[in-house]
């Protein structure tokens, strides 16, 4: 009954698509594992989310770049980041050699 | 306004009990991280909690007891499991000599 997973494990080989991984889903919640490796955002593509979204990054390094800022915000292992609803961001970079695994909680206020 | 945080920072020297500390708060929801070192659940004390919690080890190890099992489960870096409301469950031991750092989402179905 009590099934132990881990966050770091069951990642396939080859990602040639960003993969997202539902964990849990409720009533105004979502949590999901996303595994990068080398992935960003296309080309002036920004999110622009509905839900609120708390992520951390648990494995290799990635730069988020929130709309009108310079510079990407640079996340290394541990690091943890809130995203208020409709606030645009996109993801710059992901660590091309290393997987980046995150996990991001989607909640409504 | 996008400020970082690091889930493995900002720990204090001692901690002579559990450091409970909550990430989110939303409706149905709530967010904390959970700092033990070498701490564990009162004899015969036993966690039975209204809300479903999902929980991840990030750092350090434990060993997690359910009601009815003879053994506890350990868990270790990256280890996740589910824990449906009601179950009631303790914490056998967590590592002496290191922080074991865990993150727990409570949500309601």
């Amino acid at each position: 009954m009590n099934e132990i997973g881990n966050i770091f494990k069951n990642i396939p080989d080859h990602i040639p698509q960003e993969l997202f991984q539902e964990i849990i889903k409720a009533e105004g919640l979502k949590v999901e594992r996303i595994v990068s490796k080398g992935h960003s955002s296309p080309d002036n593509d920004w999110y622009d989310q509905k839900e609120n979204e708390w992520v951390v990054l648990l494995k290799g390094a990635a730069g988020l770049l929130f709309e009108g800022d310079e510079k990407a915000v640079v996340l290394r292992p541990g690091d943890y980041i809130h995203i208020p609803s409709h606030t645009k961001h996109r993801v710059e970079w992901t660590d091309p050699k290393l997987e980046t695994v995150w996990l991001a909680i989607h909640y409504k206020n």
